[in-house]
């Protein structure tokens, strides 16, 4: 005999399909939601029918953009200097860097990280067109801001291979070191040692 | 300039409204749906719309039921005793009792519990027709499973109350003790009184 009505089921499995939602927090949000103003679904329900529909890819950037954009907002803006590329691996990652307010040039998102586990080729992500952009002339540096992690660094790895034949464009990548606010007691080994070898001057 | 655009920054919203979702998680889950498989984004969206208008109330115990039953499985059931009444605040909470399969009885959902700092009483709660079933005479037992808060023990004093003229229906709550793969270092102060208080007999 079913404890719950099919539709409570059907919620709480369509919750539980996201990452980082288990079986209790989907059961937790389908009841909160049983119970909640109508709105609060209502809203969900409409913005999730509307994600798909109307958002795109950039041409240029391969970042998220509305759906009857050519070129997203960052990649059309005049005052952000287009001589610094800065590669990352998902939208989020653009996000992520734009609320630091540190950032005024360029992105590329690969939309993946090169992994020969899993069968991530070259092909497979947004690699081609970040080798072009860095061709025209216009690139200067290109920052891998990929994730530290063995397929980020991989990746950073091809990258620089396949623009050093671009005498004119530098490949950097985001700092290794301790996390600020972090406490070196509980820094890992590796961590320790990225932030010892990039030991900087105090001044 | 908006680095997100709007139908991304509006399911970011929506999710960041439900319980337990903070911005974070809220982006990652957008970021996730956005280049999640097609049916993903769409079971949760038909699953969202459903769920209200597709469940009601049971009319005896007040649990989550189909819109077009109106008394729910649990409380039709021939096999499950009706003479013990299981008093809980929240649908979730009957959810949670079936899992232990220990209780077979029936429940009586509160949809709340008694708080004059926020000025719920018992009007505001299921509390009238709960009296109402326990003065039917079928009803020997109301086990108070309410939340071991301070409103929840006010609750089953009130239900003990209200039902103290029947002499026919005892009104007990459930155990308060060490939690279960618990331990006894970590446990508070007042579990562990009450974990003495309510010491059993090893047989």
């Amino acid at each position: 005999m079913p404890v719950l009505p099919q539709p409570v089921q059907d919620l709480i499995a369509a919750f539980e399909r996201l990452p980082g939602i288990g079986p209790k927090s989907a059961s937790r949000l389908t009841f909160y939601l049983l119970r909640a103003a109508e709105d609060i679904t209502d809203n969900l329900t409409e913005a999730l029918s509307a994600i798909k529909r109307s958002t795109g890819s950039c041409s240029v950037c391969h970042n998220i953009t509305l759906a009857e954009q050519d070129v997203c907002e960052l990649c059309s803006a005049e005052d952000r200097d287009e001589s610094i590329v800065c590669v990352v691996e998902e939208p989020i990652d653009v996000l992520m860097l734009e609320r630091t307010g540190g950032f005024f040039g360029r992105y590329h998102v690969l939309h993946g990280v090169l992994s020969p586990i899993e069968g991530v080729g070259p092909d497979d992500i947004k690699m081609a067109s970040l080798v072009e952009r860095a061709k025209t002339g216009k690139v200067k540096e290109v920052i891998v801001a990929t994730n530290p992690s063995m397929e980020g660094d991989a990746t950073g790895l091809y990258i620089q291979q396949q623009l050093a034949p671009l005498p004119n464009v530098r490949v950097t990548r985001l700092a290794r070191g301790l996390p600020v606010g972090g406490d070196l007691e509980y820094a890992d080994q590796n961590t320790l040692l990225r932030a010892l070898a990039g030991r900087q001057e105090i001044n």
